[in-house]
């Protein structure tokens, strides 16, 4: 089948351009869209043949850059890199996918050319319901505090706790919501098979086990200050919006913030005292046009708006009998008119709770069930739904 | 003189009627809309007869209430409560006359029916470029620094600081102006004599000596809840804008930041740490209308915009001939082209520090001069306006 081919050829391109481009490369970015990346990539491996003339549009980033591109290109092994993150049980997330979550497209010429992806659950699903809690690495005792108390009471009410897994702000998010037995995702700067800071191995290791590790860059790829930066892009745009705990004036969550601001996102923040220079980014924020958020539930509030990133909340985006398998023997599994919690679903629907979980966070994205502090439930439904959105299925 | 006589008669029956109207009562204050103070404390002293008919209109608040009104008008005293503050040094001051604020006709029938005042400084005058600093009586050290910094910060930047004379946040507030050689107004639940809280006697006496004290309940009457909350929208009314530092869910001080909203003045709030209860209510008042700040520069910034209370900073609202003596001393004693503190000018003028601080606040408010730190200059005059506002002078 010649589209399946196509298909594959274009993801291995995209495998290999992540490589090629440093992420938010707007000119990789823009010939990706203008000549798609099996032709992008065709140009920058095709030898010059030393007339500026013959190098035709990839002339436009000027000598220097180019010879940057091509140096790269000739060491690209997207097979290898493709089988590298196969080992860890991950996979490579692009355009065209099922899995690809769409709100990434929101970053235009500066999209992610496709997502490392390490972990279970479906990303686009786990990303429809889901809040940014990002902040300060060097963060105080309060800020940890607040964080972690946001990422355990969002996981609690079924949201999907996207950080960083950096120091500070984004592991007490990260680790709320573990400890809540609740649905988290860290977007790095640097390949997902790449532990940083080395203090997180466990941390990274627990969330690629129950939740999701994704990053632009492919495996082995070091995070630099550029990168960082860029991250927190696909962390905005990613989300339906991002909660800035701790923050000092310029900082990287700021940065974040921005993004979502721009993105038409909810950008959140979280007072502290006004004689706290960690606050001060933050009230900046504040003052400006982020909402102040002093718990989980008014987080909850603001981004449990019906928008155009979530489906409603009075049925599913998905026919029931689309679902996969697993996800399909969960939600048998629920009891009609009651609750259950995860280990119990896991033992009737024959998988593991960590599996369990994540379907059941598929399954909350899609309207049909809902999360009660450490149960589950059937969400009330209207009626069956027969369209598909976004393309699904 | 008729007009003169009257106008004697007029102020006497409101000092009267301070007695017998609660704050804020709106029957009370549409009555003296609708008839003039001397015919409401006419009828209200005039025997009732026995039959309703005869009551005519007092008979609308019901038998009950008018007959508490006869019963205070019957023991009103107002010579001797005129005499009483005039002893103290005090006035009383009302509509009709060049010290009253008229910003504070609008709070409508709730309007003030007079204010009693203690001080050298022009009420009206001060009120212009006036910010309240309000908040939790049993504040944290957080709060009274903050306060006390505002206090401090807004006086420095020619702001007068207004209050309510409480514990906390209100002390700090004011002690932070006085200490900076700032001026301060304390709005009292109570007479402008009665000294409440007890342990305020210092600092109400200095805020009397160096401010103004003023209330709308004559002369030894003593606080009540309601006069409290009531005393609230005088605050709000005076102002240009209303800054809450510590304020739990419910507080007094959301009365005023509301009172405040209503009247289209600013609202603004000091945020703390989400985990206080005594930030709790700030928070949701930054969570509406309320904004965020942090310092008195930002207070001052947003207050500072040209509005329909204070006049231009470009140039004074009064041709320099009709100030009073002692203001036109004072500033005849400023240096052309430099700077001069307090006890210089006082020198110069001829008169106290603390009267010359007053009429540079006056001064200020009329645009002929600037703060800046402990010094005063005058401020730039592209040119000597013609007109007066507010039909005053």
């Amino acid at each position: 089948m010649t589209s399946t081919t196509g298909a594959a050829e274009e993801r291995l391109a995209r495998a290999a351009l992540t490589r090629i481009f440093e992420p938010g490369d707007e000119s990789g970015g823009a010939w990706l869209r203008q000549y798609g990346p099996r032709e992008v990539l065709a140009r920058l491996t095709t030898p010059d043949e030393g007339t500026g003339a013959r190098r035709g549009w990839l002339g436009e980033v000027g000598e220097r850059r180019l010879a940057g591109y091509r140096a790269r290109a000739a060491t690209a092994r997207p097979e290898r890199d493709l089988a590298a993150v196969a080992a860890l049980g991950g996979r490579f997330v692009c355009p065209g996918d099922q899995e690809w979550p769409s709100q990434l497209d929101d970053l235009g010429a500066a999209a992610p050319i496709g997502l490392w992806v390490r972990g279970g659950p479906d990303l686009r699903l786990w990303a429809l319901r889901s809040v940014a809690v990002v902040g300060a690495r060097a963060c105080t005792p309060y800020g940890a505090h607040m964080a972690a108390g946001l990422g355990a009471g969002l996981a609690e009410r079924g949201w999907v706790v996207v950080s960083g897994g950096a120091f500070g702000v984004d592991a007490a998010a990260h680790r709320g919501a573990l400890a809540a037995g609740g649905a988290t995702v860290a977007v790095l700067a640097c390949g997902v098979d790449v532990v940083y800071p080395r203090g997180h191995a466990e941390l990274i290791a627990r969330i690629a086990e129950q939740g999701l590790v994704i990053g632009e860059l492919p495996p082995g790829d070091h995070p630099t200050r550029s990168r960082f930066i860029l991250r927190n892009r696909v962390i905005a745009a990613l989300t339906r919006g991002t909660v800035v705990v701790e923050a000092q004036y310029r900082s990287g969550s700021l940065v974040t913030a921005r993004s979502a601001q721009r993105l038409g996102r909810h950008t959140m923040g979280v007072p502290g005292p006004a004689t706290s220079g960690l606050s001060a980014g933050v009230h900046e924020l504040l003052r400006g046009e982020g909402v102040l958020v002093t718990d989980a539930a008014e987080v909850a509030e603001l981004v449990g708006d019906i928008g155009d990133l979530a489906p409603p909340r009075t049925g599913p985006v998905l026919p029931r009998d689309l679902l996969d398998p697993v996800g399909a023997r969960v939600l048998e599994a629920l009891p009609g008119g009651g609750t259950a919690d995860v280990r119990q679903l896991a033992t009737a629907a024959g998988t593991t709770p960590d599996e369990a979980l994540g379907k059941l966070y598929e399954l909350h994205s899609l309207g049909f069930v809902e999360r009660r502090g450490d149960t589950w439930r059937p969400a009330f439904l209207a009626a069956e739904p027969v369209a598909t959105r976004r393309g699904g299925a």
